[in-house]
């Protein structure tokens, strides 16, 4: 293996990974990473606390509006936003792929380190590892992410109430379709960017003015399944205007030429929140302020009965049940 | 893809994920997981913790006296025991290929439970993602852990004194030979069993009897990368007694036999201690009454002198240098 590319002795744990994380990996990740320990060592939030991990493994690794890092960083932000904490540290794992390019593992990683920046997250630790030619994609990512949750805080997807009002930050469907767009899946041109953002600033705004009770990021599975699990998980029946629901045209056009439904595309910088009924315009009014929220509106209302019943009503006034997704319509999109 | 094998559907945030997580991960794994939050939501520790994360993708994932699940937990809560912290919390994050069969993801979910629950460790957030058949070897695993770190406790690789004594808790490269015996790579039959196992409950029984410096677990690059990170971290010498350093009758043939230097095979279930040599006895003492620690002993001491300089004695008193490795002599361990 020629200079420049993975090679398996990068993932050992001897000079050539030492080599690897010297040069590249923390001078791109400033200054709180250690690589001397094992773990680091940090000072505990006050009270409560979220803790999650999600892996990464999209194709292609670079795409239209974002990366794999970028994503990963994003991804595990927005979940620790999802129940309304600050996040405060990540964690970053690579499998690397031998044979990648260095520099496209470099291009990654100060993708990582520039959207954790914006997020107002530290990389705290991480890990290497290196699999055969063949095995991997170029790379996969996990991160791992710890947030606090604000005294008074109690945000949680079971939390929806009747007569809640159901708001979105935007137009949805714009990752799912910017990355097929990139695998080739369709040959006409258009501009069209993955809306991959961190979502925490957006959901701090939200809960300095209004009651919110319930966020999910819509991510695999769309904001169908986004709907469908809030619905479930409240135990009501969610009341949805279709012609509400912010599409672009270049993603419907695309998704009718593909024979997609866009509430099943995936989003990766998008928010559906269930607020107190009274709230919604101070809410809204906040969110618009905010460059994640300039879209936002009103798609729906909780209401009681039927429980886990999704209801979109069309432009006809006639009315369909959505339903849960088997499976992506569209694989490996985060 | 006939029933009974993981398909990309299982991947896709649907129906078909919710049926994978509720029949069989979640039922093995515990009260802790909620499918339904992004994140946990948990009782922050007091004071310091730490924080930690690692991949794996041993190959292959069932192998003598372990598998890739408790390697995993195993390798994230020994990873929080090095800096002395009692871990809490666990994620589970999997990359699935495409055709693994379901019996051997459930026998990996059982062993992280197990594995957790004998760690006293809680598994509370996971993620799942499917990659197409060839795309992964099986799965890769990722967990990240946080520790509390108690009160007056400050163990670090750079703690290391003049002085100290250099204990490790038993016998080097048990599970680097295991894993090359089950892949094949020697044919003489052979009893042994890979030394995975969560070090914590040593760590603490340790911590509660003497003065511990420094901790470190001699995984990938074995013990000889240990000793040259402690050596460089603490900008000591190390000098160890080469005949004092255990390892096995049946781990020194199949080295001899292979060309390899047990001291640079991987161990999972190992540390290396820098203790106050005042402490030597009582550590070592309480040590062996401890089933990780039943063969603990004294392999050498630090020294003031060139940093990062390791040397080993052998049986007539002839020194040599220990050098990092480069990579790891044995790929895919962990």
């Amino acid at each position: 293996m020629p200079e420049g590319f993975v090679t398996m002795a990068h993932g050992g744990g001897g000079t050539r990974m030492q080599q690897l994380l010297r040069d590249l990996i923390f001078p791109a990740l400033g200054g709180d990473l250690d690589a001397a320990e094992d773990a680091a060592c940090l000072d505990a939030p006050d009270g409560r606390m979220a803790f999650t991990t999600d892996s990464f493994v999209v194709k292609p690794l670079f795409f239209s509006g974002g990366d794999i890092g970028k994503l990963a960083v994003c991804g595990t932000v927005n979940d620790l936003a999802m129940v309304g904490a600050r996040p405060l540290y990540i964690t970053l794992s690579l499998i690397l792929e031998e044979g990648l390019p260095i520099a496209d593992l470099e291009k990654v990683i100060v993708s990582v380190s520039g959207t954790a920046a914006s997020a107002g997250v530290r990389v705290v630790a991480g890990d290497t590892k290196v699999v055969e030619s063949g095995k991997a994609d170029g790379l996969y990512v996990n991160t791992a992410g710890i947030g606090v949750i604000p005294d008074g805080v109690n945000v949680t997807i079971a939390g929806v109430g009747p007569g809640d009002s159901l708001i979105v930050n935007g137009f949805i469907g714009d990752h799912g379709i910017a990355v097929l767009k990139d695998r080739g899946a369709f040959s006409f041109d258009m501009a069209l960017d993955s809306d991959c953002a961190p979502l925490s600033g957006l959901v701090s705004t939200m809960l300095g003015v209004g009651d919110i009770h319930a966020l999910r990021d819509p991510t695999r599975g769309g904001l169908a399944a986004a709907l469908k699990e809030m619905a479930g998980a409240s135990a009501l029946a969610l009341e949805i205007d279709e012609e509400a629901i912010p599409v672009r045209e270049e993603v419907n056009a695309v998704c009718e030429v593909l024979g997609l439904d866009p509430l099943y595309v995936a989003n990766e910088g998008k928010l559906l929140a269930a607020v107190a009924a009274g709230d919604e315009e101070q809410v809204i009014n906040a969110m618009k302020g905010h460059p994640l929220g300039a879209d936002a509106r009103v798609i729906g209302r909780a209401v009681s009965g039927k429980s886990g019943r999704v209801t979109l009503t069309g432009p006809l006034g006639a009315g369909r049940l959505l339903r849960m997704p088997s499976g992506e319509q569209l694989p490996r999109i985060c």
